[in-house]
């Protein structure tokens, strides 16, 4: 009988979940470069701002750059971060509280596809959007 | 040199987009069934009337069922689908216009993840938001 029950290596749940608050982490400074430097060439992305799907990192790019600075969050939490693998692909999905200088507290659901590549794993699609939206 | 390329058979981009089209074709008529039918057991979903994630298809059946019946949708377009392969998952991400009984559209963002399972394809991620949207 083993001493320990050894580490899931097979299970990115961890991983996923590291990445993501590493980048996240960045954009509560008002850097977006973490997310960017973690994205696929063919990354998809939604957020409630837009008026459609943007296709591509280099778009992705073009638009966060105009929110570099912009974002400052002073803490924020994961709720029930899930990450679903088949093969190649996980799935990180989640609701997220961030709070910003105020007391007023933002609440998003999220969506993170992650493709394997190489050693690492790329963001393919990201979908942010308001918990408990309404149309403008 | 063949006499024609053959068809892509390996790409699911037409098979994932017609079974969201008939999952919405039956969700427009007020039956939320089609889409069940193609969940899998451990589907997550988000709207924009959600507090939090939903977690498993029992729960999403549950939901569903209040809105049985009360969804009424002329017609619908699906702006620029996209399918991203990665092995046995699919990701299918859209701009969705539907249409009333009024002349009112509403907008919306979609991200669905697909998962190969034996011959068919099953819904295991479901992402919906409004495009353009503010907080309640």
């Amino acid at each position: 009988m083993p001493d320990a029950i050894p580490p899931a290596a097979d299970d990115p749940t961890e991983a996923i979940i590291a990445l993501e608050r590493a980048a996240l982490d960045r954009w509560g400074k008002g850097d977006p470069s973490g997310f960017l430097e973690i994205c696929a060439p063919d990354v998809v992305y939604f957020d409630p701002s837009l008026e459609r799907r943007i296709d591509g990192r280099d778009a992705l790019a073009r638009y966060y750059e105009t929110l570099r600075g912009k974002v400052s969050i002073q803490r924020y939490e994961l709720l029930n971060p899930l990450v679903q693998r088949v093969g190649a692909a996980a799935i990180l999905t989640f609701n997220h509280v961030s709070y910003g200088g105020g007391t007023a507290e933002h609440r998003w659901n999220c969506t993170e596809v992650y493709r394997r590549s190489g050693g690492s794993w790329e963001i393919i699609q990201t979908h942010w959007s308001h918990t408990l939206a309404v149309r403008v």
